[in-house]
C-alpha cells in the first residue's frame, strides 16, 4: 500500500473565483506512483471548496449568481450572527456548503477516472489571501 | 490490498428521476471480494448526482419540486449565461450540486455498513441518455 | 492495510442541534494505530448531517436560519408528499442533503490533516433520539 500527500497553494484575484486544479490532481497522481486507489482533495479552508463540474465560463457565472443569491454576501455588522465576532463572510461559509469541502476520485491505470465531462474545481468564496488545497491518495 | 472497479449504465425515461442503486453497489461489492474497506460510488456525468437518503416515493417528490424551486429548469437562451453554448440544461447543474457527485461508504464484513434507512440513488436532472455510474473499490 | 471502525452515539436535546464531533474522530484514529490514510466519517442516519466548517456559536445560528428558509419546518400533513406516510420531518432531509452526508478526512503522522479552522460537526435536523456516527478508517 502507497500513501501521498501534498499541499497546492492558491490565491486569487478575486473575492469569489473558480480555478481548474485537474491537472495539479493528475500531476500529484504521477508522482505517488499509485495506480489503483482513491484520491481525497479537499480545501483546507472553511470558506472555500472542491468540487467537480463543467469547466464553461457561462455556468461559473451563472453559480456565482445563483450563490449569491442563495446565500448574498453582506458585510454589515448585523447581518449574520457570525459578524458579532468582527467577520464579515458568513455567507462564504454558507455556499462552501452548497459547492462542498471535498471530492473523492478513483484512480484506473494510473489516471483520473472520470467521465467525458468531469473536471475538479476550487472554488473560492472569500480570497485575495494565500489558501491551501490538499491532496492524500492511498492505492498501490 | 485489493481494488475493484465496475461501471453501471442507466437511462432514465424522464428528465428528473432517482433510481436507487443499493443493490448493484452491494453486488459490486460481492464481485469485489472485499470484505474491509471503502467503496466510492459517483456519477461520471456532471447533471446527475449520487446520494444516500430515503427510499419513499413522496420525499423524492418533495425533493424535485424543492429542486425546481432552488434551480429552475428553464431551457430560454438568455435564462442562463451556460445556455449562450447551446445548452438547455445550467440548473442540472445546479440541482447537482445540492444533491451531491458521490458517496463514499465503509465495507463491514463484506456488506454495506449502513444505518437503518440509508439507500444510495442514481438522482437524474437532464436524462433521457445513457450516464455511467462508477463503483470503485479500496479494502481487503 | 490496517482497517478500522467504530460507531458513536449522539442524542441532541433540541430538534435542530450542532455537535462538534473532532475529538472523537481523533480519539478513534489513534485507536485504529493507522498513520497514514483516510478516514470517513458519516451520520448513519438520514436526516443529520456530518460536515465540516467552522466552531463559532453565530455562524451555526447563521446556518439555522438559513437551512429554515431553505427548507421550513412544516409537521402538517399537507406540507409535504413525504408526510403522507405520517412523517413530518421532510424538511429534515432537506436540510441534510445541503449540510452532507459524510466526510472524508486525510490522516498524516496519525492526525487528521487539517487546516487551521477545520473542525467536524455532526448537523441534527430531528433529533432528540439516538443518532449513530459511523467512523471507517483504512491505512497503514
Amino acid at each position: 500500500m502507497k500513501t501521498f500527500r501534498k499541499a497546492i497553494t492558491l490565491h486569487t484575484r478575486q473575492k469569489h473565483a473558480y480555478v481548474n486544479v485537474t491537472s495539479d490532481v493528475q500531476k500529484a497522481i504521477d508522482e505517488s506512483g499509485v495506480r489503483e486507489g482513491l484520491c481525497l482533495v479537499n480545501s483546507m479552508h472553511i470558506t472555500s471548496s472542491i468540487f467537480i463540474n463543467d469547466d464553461e465560463s457561462g455556468l461559473h457565472q451563472d453559480f456565482a449568481k445563483w450563490l449569491e443569491e442563495l446565500a448574498p454576501h453582506d458585510p454589515r455588522p448585523t447581518a449574520y450572527a457570525h459578524h458579532r465576532t468582527g467577520e464579515d463572510n458568513a455567507d462564504a461559509h454558507m455556499k462552501r456548503q452548497i459547492m462542498e469541502r471535498e471530492v473523492v476520485v478513483a484512480i484506473t491505470a494510473g489516471k483520473l477516472d472520470f467521465g467525458p465531462w468531469e473536471q475538479i474545481f476550487y472554488g473560492e468564496f472569500d480570497g485575495q489571501r494565500d489558501k491551501k488545497v490538499l491532496i492524500k491518495i492511498l492505492g498501490e
